[in-house]
């Protein structure tokens, strides 16, 4: 069990209250309409446009900090914001109101001989627990997702960016304010106290129904280990490329490059290109040209050294390694089944596409690859909410239960039963 | 955390090997063809029927060792098998034979702009772990639905049934022999070490993918605290009925009576009467008098005990007991906010009804009460995936995640996104 700590401590009970909190307020949450949601939603907007100064200047608090620690310039970077990016986050925010409302929805509806009318229909989920790191723009798109699909949010930003999501979080609260809605229906964790997260992980005594963790294999990991609650994980990205033999070349070249060095840094990125055997000779030469020419490091199994000596020999450590960087692993397969059984041995269960020009080999991977997306001749950099036609997103899960592949605000959802009768009673 | 066991020990050597082996088994499961799924189940169903000495055989050590344990009618009763109860055991399997095999349904699909087409399908969710408690003919039930919805099962029955389960799961593995298919799909635990429990809920290293528990609050709590993977949650069914204002009588004296009486030992069976205070004058009588008449000992509030002399005191206790007998406990409530206040106190999410001739109360209800199944004038005792229309049941979920109500086929499963295209790269 990972409660252990002390229930007495000062943190312990602004937490559990916090909890009791978001409870309460979930309830009126999940019978707000979808106007007054949404309107919220616009509030939350203006409220963030109108407090640019307000989030630069906390912002700015995060930065100094930031600076002394001598992070990393991506990480600074992730942690800046600026006017643009607010206004950014401020449209966010809005289209989140434009999108369909999906509590209530009718998912199936069916008559049983006996006259019951059944109906299977969206409610939200409780309280949603989200930890994550130090984008603060992620406080926003989180808060604002989890209200209008009817959930309380207990938000867990990074240390790091502490003060910028407090800033941000004001905004939306007044934008709950506004509409009558109560504040606690969003809610930040008021310290970077470690501790906070252990007690999130136990579910502040059954107030938190489900916990997202959005962040590196360290944050995943340890919710994984601890968590008392339901996860929606958000396992790391080691997505896959396989090139069949009866590949387009062209096509071949395209999507690869695309695939690794679009977006480097995203989760879709592809870290891991096989090779058939069957159609080395052919397309071998152009993809490796082709990431080279793109900036791309590639690093390779004997096979693949062997064919080109800009390639560097891969560890074992390079086939579960998610670079989130212009590096590629490579290795040559024995057709499909090989790049089947490379899969799942190193995949990660995120998102894999095939290249083939041959249906058969198309559908054989299409139906028999386990991960939550699978793409047929298409970058693995579509792996996105935004590009699925959801609108915004909180991730991608990779966990099997529940959500798959991008959660949206359906995926924010759970449901239940409506059983609509005119005295029936069950015979013996 | 729960993996607190010698990892060296025998069992947990032998415990560890059945998870690689329901593994591999389950990647041949998930691709395994509907007609050699269901051949298997006529050839599991036949194996029953051959083997009915052997069942009984087995079935009377079970039986004797119990009556030398002295347990309760009723559990001796759900432990008895005779040739009927075989029979209609092998029904049962041939039944699933008969359903809708749910993997590789598409649940949803669309094309994108860029011309990619998305679908949603269903896949099986790979091994699962079944816990229940002594009824031997789950053995059957849990097998052949997880068989039939491609997914690998490891059981561990009541260790009073033991030898009757081992002698049923030997049907099952013959008819997967029959069919060419692994026996490691369908495995029992060999044991009646409670020790097995826990390995199972630590997830047997990354085998298991989820928990379905079967049985009383003991069970359940111990599966809640201690299992390392996603569980689907079979809490107690602490089924309600409110009766409001505007019902008709007669119809709420035939739905109390039918969703307490009906059978008293289910999940579904009503536990608790909310009994309108504005409507009490019309129905309170006629219900208590049909209670009393069909058998039913009544515990109720101050109120309640005030109208009728043969009603006991309900203590604060009542109002959370499953009391699965001919008791029910009865309050009195402040209209549609009473009734939902009291639900959320003491309810357990599974089933509530609500009796009523008008339409926005009854709408009111449904669209705000949490629970699993929420029905209108009509019994709780529906509350049964057989009812619902979806065939065979592994039990009535009230967790929130993925399966909420019945379990049947389709909730056994879990989905992809198959992305097709013709070479799509996306844009910067």
């Amino acid at each position: 069990m990972s409660a252990v700590y002390d229930l007495d401590s000062e943190l312990a009970v602004s937490m559990l209250a916090m909890g009791r909190d978001a409870q309460r307020a979930s309830q009126e949450l999940a019978i707000a309409g979808t106007d007054v949601k949404n309107q919220a939603l616009r509030e939350m907007a203006q409220a963030i446009r109108s407090g640019v100064s307000d989030i630069l200047a906390a912002n700015a608090i995060d930065l100094e900090a930031a600076e002394k620690a001598d992070l990393r310039a991506s990480f600074m970077d992730r942690l800046t914001l600026n006017p643009e990016r607010i206004e950014a986050m401020a449209q966010g925010v809005e289209a989140i109101a434009e999108l369909d409302d999906p509590i209530g929805g009718v998912m199936a509806e069916w008559e049983r001989p006996n006259g019951l009318q059944i109906a299977r229909v969206r409610m939200p989920i409780g309280v949603i627990g989200i930890i994550y790191e130090s984008r603060p723009n992620v406080t926003a798109d989180a808060g604002a997702l989890c209200m209008k699909s009817g959930n309380a949010a207990i938000l867990r930003g990074g240390s790091d960016s502490y003060h910028s999501s407090r800033a941000i979080l004001k905004c939306l609260q007044a934008g709950l304010a506004g509409v009558g809605l109560p504040e606690a229906a969003i809610q930040l964790v008021p310290t970077t106290d470690r501790q906070a997260v252990g007690m999130m992980l136990s579910g502040l005594d059954g107030a938190i129904d489900l916990i997202v963790p959005r962040g590196g294999k360290g944050l995943v990991g340890r919710v994984e280990a601890e968590a008392r609650v339901p996860v929606f994980s958000h396992l790391e990205g080691l997505c896959h490329v396989y090139v069949d033999k009866h590949a387009d070349t062209k096509m071949a070249v395209d999507v690869v490059v695309n695939s690794k060095m679009r977006r480097t840094g995203i989760c879709g990125a592809a870290e891991t290109i096989l090779m058939d055997k069957a159609g080395a000779n052919q397309h071998l030469q152009p993809v490796i040209d082709a990431l080279v020419d793109a900036g791309c490091a590639i690093r390779g199994d004997a096979a693949v050294c062997a064919a080109d000596p800009r390639v560097e020999a891969a560890s074992d450590e390079d086939w579960t390694t998610e670079y989130l960087d212009s590096i590629v692993s490579m290795a040559m397969v024995d057709g499909i089944d090989g790049a089947m059984a490379h899969i799942a041995k190193y995949g990660s269960s995120h998102t894999e596409s095939i290249i083939t020009e041959d249906s058969a080999t198309a559908e054989r991977f299409l139906n028999e690859v386990g991960s939550a997306i699978i793409l047929h001749n298409a970058s693995t950099q579509f792996a996105d909410g935004g590009e699925f036609g959801m609108g915004a997103e909180i991730g991608i899960a990779t966990g099997k239960m529940h959500a798959r592949g991008p959660v949206g605000l359906e995926q924010l959802t759970t449901f239940k039963y409506n059983v609509r009768g005119n005295g029936q009673t069950r015979p013996a």
